[in-house]
């Protein structure tokens, strides 16, 4: 081994992924369901690179996201680079970029990879692939009731059933409301106060109790502003946060006409982003063991603000890949691994007109004809025993296999037989 | 503007490019027939991170790519990681990973995106996405004669006739076997004049005849090997140099078989990196104004030496986007733009139970029924005149526009327009 000067680890980088077939095929899965999902709403896909300007990211306020969470370098040319750590501030770089040429409302998604430098951990690794969904351009309810709507016909589009899941709203504007009008929070106790909130599950109560002391004068009660608290009437006599209430009221109202009756009004929940301007909104799994958020969204309509442009209305939501793949594995929604190729060719004899004439059944087999669909062939050419090539395509799990010798080859024919039941058959059809 | 202080500038990062839904689409196009013709040979597809360990690159001695060319970076735990500059070392790393579990022949493909920190130029971004195909684990001319099989497949699917291009072919064998038996120039040799070969196109002829010169001891003259040279006898009276041309010969004529008749033998084909085994070839657009490759590949069967792994066969090409879309444009071959919705429902009044049955009526649409495909349906919640909201769908370029008012939503029925012809149709059909 002395002279093995140079070997290389086979180790991806450090909390990213390989994907081989078998784990491509899932990713194709929850992309391929994000996008027919999209699409059928009319939504349009875009991209960009993973490189963007570093300054991107600095215009943003949110603490979420802070610089040490980004993978920022100096290119050669001294320019500071980062790899997009979200979506949202290129989206709005790119409709802020054309705004007048665009046609709205657009709906734009997008299914991109994206980087955090942290400490890899179950479903947070340093990459992941996050569909990115907005609606632009359409001010009021329509557009969140049709984000929300897009987010749970997604979830039914994996399989999932409305009681695998339960939709958590709350909205901005009636948080700000209530902070200011009712408990009489100055604006910096009202951010605050929001940002305590959010790390509110991540603490004892006694610890959010005492913070909350520390902003407030007193620990902080919420309010669970629903018609049977004593204090309703009182409460919604301020007008901000009425018609805050009833914008909320009316989205989660249209939502259960289009049948979607697992929304709940929750007044605990924030989301990191600064940028919300109205209605939030984050899905969750009901399942015990995995009791968590799987994904969410909400208006922010000041996004163009930092290139200078006007406000613009907009709604949307992001959804990664791994928690979405978590979901579907604990609720064995995941589908059973295909591989591309519906059957593979055995060729018994090393012989040209043998070879030839396989190869002319896998180029025909491979072309939509009349009624019959294009199906993908993979050729043996390992001129091994039948019983070997079988073995092959059984590892590789190909559910049929088409044999061809000499015989074959001299009658123009072919035998096809389905390996799961070891019978012949007459046609070959997409397992 | 004073007030402004952050306005961000639109623009994406240097040499990158932004995707928006019309760009998306031709780029969807050539991931779709790319991915329909690999899988249409049994290919599976992989992929992995952009984020690799910088010594992935640092094994390599090919010349093309020096770490000058590299986006490489030191990350806050000291590791030197570096954006791919191609998907080669990736795919080595993961075969020689589980190269006891994965079965074999292994067929793969990815599209991945690969960085390469240059002089932004035509066809020669710092980002571009390239097709990878790989065939590991097969000796002999049948991998290599699939490959260039498949690579004129895809020009195919793409809509190029045969005439469009043509495959120019070689083999590092026999170029190895003439430099040394024929030329008999040592191996330092051999290696410095294929380097300079592979520049040829690149310099002047007395350029190339005075760099030769100082290599070879005298200015290099080609051979061009075919059977009408009357030095033809001699030179394959060289045993080597005999094998590796019948080898080369018989992968031509097992495509000519195919039906693959535009294949040439180049010997002043090179391809850059060092890691050709045997066979190389590559696609050139035959158009006098774009007479140049388009892509390439070959056999190298010392990709996995670096993991300390045996050596593996292996051929395969790489297969970029850009040049790719400038082949399909010159020739006219690009598809039409099509948006994602097949209609627009436009909403005559806002009414409750018009936006509900207007909703009621997408939702239906959108499923697969019986003989009716799904279709995908794009909301006006505008309220505005008819007029406006076909305009607004002709700007969108959306084929039908479904009128809803209230007669419709009282008697459960709707209008669909073809937005081409302006008629009044009965079904939508996708466009």
């Amino acid at each position: 081994m002395s002279q093995n000067i140079k070997k290389l680890s086979t180790e991806p980088y450090k909390g990213v992924r390989d994907f081989y077939p078998e784990d491509q095929f899932i990713e194709n899965h929850i992309f391929g369901i994000w996008r027919k999902t999209l699409e059928s709403y009319g939504y349009q896909e875009y991209n960009a690179s993973v490189l963007e300007p570093a300054e991107l990211y600095k215009a943003k306020s949110g603490d979420e996201i802070v610089n040490e969470q980004t993978y920022t370098f100096i290119d050669r040319g001294e320019r500071e680079v980062t790899l997009r750590p979200e979506m949202t501030p290129t989206v709005a770089r790119l409709v802020a970029g054309r705004r007048r040429e665009l046609a709205f409302p657009l709906r734009l998604y997008s299914m991109p990879n994206v980087f955090r430098y942290e400490r890899p951990q179950r479903g947070r690794l340093r990459e992941h692939f996050q569909l990115n969904v907005d609606m632009f351009g359409l001010a009021g309810v329509y557009a969140d009731v049709e984000i929300i709507d897009v987010a749970g016909a997604i979830m039914k589009n994996f399989g999932a059933k409305q009681n695998d899941f339960e939709i958590k709203i709350s909205s901005r504007k009636l948080l700000n409301a209530l902070f200011s009008d009712w408990y009489q929070m100055t604006e910096d106790q009202s951010v605050r106060m929001q940002k305590l909130i959010d790390k509110k599950n991540k603490m004892p109560e006694d610890v959010f109790e005492q913070q909350s002391t520390e902003i407030f004068g007193k620990p902080f009660k919420f309010l669970n502003l629903e018609k049977n608290n004593p204090l309703y009437e009182e409460v919604m006599a301020f007008p901000n946060i009425k018609s805050a209430k009833d914008e909320l009221d009316l989205v989660i109202s249209k939502l259960a006409e289009r049948g979607v009756n697992n929304v709940i009004y929750d007044e605990t929940l924030i989301r990191g982003f600064d940028y919300y301007t109205g209605i939030i909104f984050e899905v969750f799994d009901t399942s015990p063991e995995n009791n968590r958020a799987l994904f969410g969204g909400g208006r922010y309509d000041n996004l163009l603000k930092m290139f200078g442009e006007d406000n613009m209305p907009c709604a949307g939501f992001g959804m990664g890949d791994v928690t979405t793949k978590d979901f579907l594995e604990v609720r064995n929604l995941l589908p059973k691994y295909r591989p591309s190729a519906d059957a593979m060719i055995c060729i018994l004899e090393e012989d040209d007109g043998v070879i030839s004439y396989a190869e002319e059944v896998a180029e025909m087999l491979r072309k939509k004809e009349g009624d019959r669909e294009s199906t993908n062939i993979d050729i043996n050419y390992s001129f091994k025993s039948l019983g070997d090539q079988i073995k092959s395509a059984t590892k590789k799990q190909i559910p049929y296999c088409i044999v061809i010798g000499k015989n074959e080859a001299k009658e123009k024919t072919y035998k096809i037989k389905d390996l799961e039941t070891g019978e012949e058959v007459s046609k070959i059809v997409k397992k």
